[in-house]
């Protein structure tokens, strides 16, 4: 039986995800800059990707095909076989780049588990969680670890059943206002916001929970245990 | 507490699922014709599909990459942006394609939910696997539902230790030697192999299990019933 679990998203909240994204982003308005200028190849590939995820889902494979069909479109279908091939390339690498923590996070994690249930719940593709979470080295300080397709009020509500756990004895960190934030909220639980300056756009074009019940913002994880300190999590 | 718990695969094993790749192995090969006879493009496209799952996992998102990467190397890089869009737009056709269950599916998992607790185990990538597990009709027959991303001995000795059941009560009934039926006999459970013909080679390029202990083989799943009331199940 549980009492309370503190849950944490992964990308961006624990260790850096974006940025693996930003840098395929500039080599892709590189790679296309004969073609369309940077700021025409980032709207286009912005349109392309939100338009796929429907298709597609979330993760970088996903991204990498609408990469390609960016290159086509942008370039008005010049694209060259090697230019393809290139874009494969940082795909590829991208998927074996090692994780960065942000600073702070092992102690946060060592300090929270002592008293606290530690969950993970991160969204996106199954296979590239499953060795970021492999790899990390942080995997241990939690007790269990749900990698979902989208993080939904019934996501959410599915995960607290299974756990025989109410909402007002869970808490969710992360930096995805859309994802971390709103459904937790939702359901009634707490959820703690640490903005991230280069979270993807589509996560955070939603309306800011304010003041809402439940709702706490602070500038980094260090400051997490000292929040959860004054909040009650029975 | 569960006593016996009757795991089954989903692809190929209760709906079709090769038949979609081999319709987009064969769109690849005609349009690649100009370039390599057809038979040379399926080799190149087998050899980058299994050279590229260290990387990409399984699924269609990865099977879509290396269909990009085989049309650019079987073309020498003369591959043409349309036809790079042409692959893009196949993939995006089977990955809305509807489920079609093989004959007796729901009979069978309908007769064995009286008496037995189902599982579904099911390999692949999260977003596809989740989309075709929910319009498929028959998600409501199983107790729980674990999409993972390989089938390991170590899958599946964790997915019996959660569920607190002892292998020789465990029984996984699937089309592929790999993933379905070695590694389960490996922890001393059952499996029963229902051999599918068009089971992707990879899937079987591992000796057969003979008459190992726990092995079975039937022709459809139409007759798991009946064997199923040979076994003792606790």
């Amino acid at each position: 039986m549980m009492t309370g679990i503190i849950a944490f998203d992964a990308d961006d909240t624990l260790w850096h995800n974006e940025n693996l994204y930003r840098l395929n982003r500039q080599r892709l308005t590189r790679l296309l800059a004969k073609y369309q200028p940077p700021e025409r190849t980032i709207a286009l590939l912005d349109e392309i990707e939100i338009g796929n995820l429907v298709h597609y889902g979330y993760g970088i494979k996903s991204f990498a095909l609408s990469m390609v069909e960016t290159a086509v479109c942008a370039s008005a279908g010049k694209i060259t076989g090697s230019e393809i091939l290139e874009i494969i390339h940082d795909t590829k690498e991208i998927l074996s780049t090692d994780i960065t923590l942000f600073p702070g996070v092992k102690n946060v994690l060592e300090t929270l588990s002592l008293k606290h249930t530690l969950m993970l719940i991160t969204k996106g593709d199954l296979f590239e969680q499953d060795r970021k979470v492999r790899i990390s080295g942080i995997s241990e300080y939690f007790q269990s670890i749900e990698i979902v397709s989208e993080k939904s009020v019934s996501v959410y509500s599915k995960i607290l059943e299974k756990n025989l756990l109410r909402p007002e004895n869970f808490i969710m960190v992360g930096n995805s206002l859309r994802s971390d934030i709103l459904p937790v909220i939702k359901i009634g639980g707490k959820a703690v916001h640490i903005p991230y300056p280069d979270t993807w756009e589509f996560e955070n074009i939603i309306p800011q929970p304010g003041d809402a019940d439940g709702y706490y913002e602070i500038n980094s994880i260090e400051q997490l245990p000292s929040l959860i300190e004054q909040l009650e999590l029975v």
